[in-house]
């Protein structure tokens, strides 16, 4: 029986992962990490026999015992402090949960010499200072991190190929890009806009203003549930320390999301630009290349746009009160 | 009366700092933090004010108090845990002491949003991979780190420019090469030549054998004394979030550097190779380029190699007992 430890278990990411696992014919084992207890039920799944262990990752003692005594064969690191905004207001905590908890796990293996196989996973901000011309952004290109934020996931990456190729740990590499999907919370855009649009429509409202930052921008979003396909894809054919983008390949405009959505759902969308929302340090493009992953692991996103937009208004749908 | 805070202050480039600052006209006031006691007198000096207070720095707290009352108008950052076969053996300790100590020291500097400058130090070995070809280094070229340290001192250096850029905390960075002075310990290479020498020549040996690593490397060394002139330098005239290269720019054998010492000496040296002491992952030839801190800053290197490795030698004469 295949045993999967998952970090940051409680999270958006894991629980699409979790419910990817659950469709596959084999049972496997299943340990969360996490910080907070999950918000589903661990025993409500059917081919995965769930535990869950409240821990913190900056406790090497505990990490440890924990990855002892499970005996994991795949660890799929998704706990993150992933916020750029929050490491501009606290640095030190973003790194300590970015890089050290991420050392602190890879070191865990390294020192009980197990064969775990570890997904690291990055962020499309490791790219930092680029111009539209860099697009799509491939592995290769150099690294300009902008943020605090940035900053770790470019440590977490290097320290990732050091055990690699240095202490042999096997680790696979991901730079990710934007999610979109069900559950994730409002502080990011699309679920943002999404619930803004689910609570006009429930209200029968026929024009709505919604409250953006900058809808210029170009960003590259791929369905959470085609994510974590890529995720154990990985884990399954990744080559060790290597490095693949996770992403779409293709840049669409906030505001062309938003059209997309209000059409959706019917109601004419008045925007109200919060100047809160536009960070001046921001690309104004963002897209990633997916020709590694796809010709080396052959993945590529099967979700559209437009229905991973609409599962997540639904989503809102559901999720707010009725009025 | 310009303050310093040295932190490292214990060390071997902090003594050499400390006694460029003493030959300068002014009187200067410093504070030096370090785990351990310094090995040498802090009221010996002609034009220094010197205190010291033994604390850890990554315990925030504490620097933050220390560097609120001493109100530094410059920070040299000398304390790091700076050996490549310690990281390998430890990384997350490496780590912790490098990186981390540094994010906690700038983060008090911008809490306090003290005006300070500071020279962040880093390393030679945060090129890492790198080919004949690729000589000199320059600081432009992409980073390749190999070694858990190597990867360290690159995450303090994008930190560096985060808070430099991003913060407009006023930081200058350096990348430092191999350095060579009296004082230096006898883990470095030309340090335990010179010790060995040191130690056959008194006891009148005409013969000698000594124990080596590799002596075919080829390696870019900058007496101490010149190092410590170009971080003041750096102080006075860096731009803020830049880097440069401390380095002579010239290559060197150490299998040369064995037979000017030898010479000196006036023995016969044998060489025995210590299994132990050649390090398999280790680049054959490291040499930096000092173009751009010559045409900006106007510094490079006035001890020529032979009179640096002569003073180590004439140094553990007399650290020596005699015999």
């Amino acid at each position: 029986m295949d045993k999967y430890l998952i970090t940051g278990f409680s999270g958006f990411v894991s629980r699409h992962f979790l419910e990817f696992l659950d469709k596959q014919e084999e049972i496997v084992a299943v340990l969360g990490i996490d910080l907070h207890e999950p918000p589903f039920d661990i025993n409500g799944f059917h081919h995965l026999k769930c535990g869950f262990e409240r821990l913190d990752l900056l406790d090497k003692e505990k990490i440890q015992n924990a990855i002892y005594q499970f005996q994991p064969m795949y660890i799929i690191h998704l706990a993150a402090y992933s916020s750029v905004s929050f490491s501009w207001k606290n640095p030190i905590l973003s790194f300590q949960n970015n890089t050290n908890i991420f050392l602190n796990l890879v070191e865990c293996v390294r020192l009980l010499r197990l064969n775990t196989r570890i997904l690291s996973v990055g962020s499309s901000e490791e790219y930092g200072n680029v111009t539209d011309r860099d697009m799509p952004l491939r592995e290769e290109m150099p690294l300009k991190p902008l943020s605090p934020y940035a900053v770790a996931r470019v440590s977490q990456e290097m320290l990732s190929q050091v055990y690699a190729n240095g202490f042999d740990v096997d680790i696979v590499i991901t730079r990710s890009f934007n999610h979109v999907g069900p559950g994730q919370k409002d502080i990011f855009v699309i679920s943002s806009f999404a619930k803004q649009l689910a609570e006009g429509s429930m209200k029968g409202a026929r024009k709505l203003e919604v409250v953006t930052g900058d809808l210029s921008i170009i960003r590259d979003f791929t369905d959470v549930r085609d994510v974590v396909k890529a995720y154990f894809m990985l884990l399954k054919k990744g080559r060790k320390g290597e490095l693949y983008n996770v992403c779409s390949g293709r840049g669409v405009s906030l505001s062309d999301i938003l059209k997309i959505m209000s059409d959706y759902v019917g109601v004419e969308v008045e925007r109200r630009v919060d100047a809160n929302l536009v960070r001046p340090q921001d690309n104004r493009v963002i897209i990633g290349s997916n020709t590694k992953i796809q010709s080396e692991i052959g993945w590529k996103p099967g979700i559209p746009l437009e229905k991973a937009v609409q599962d997540v208004v639904e989503d809102w749908k559901q999720r707010l009160p009725d009025k």
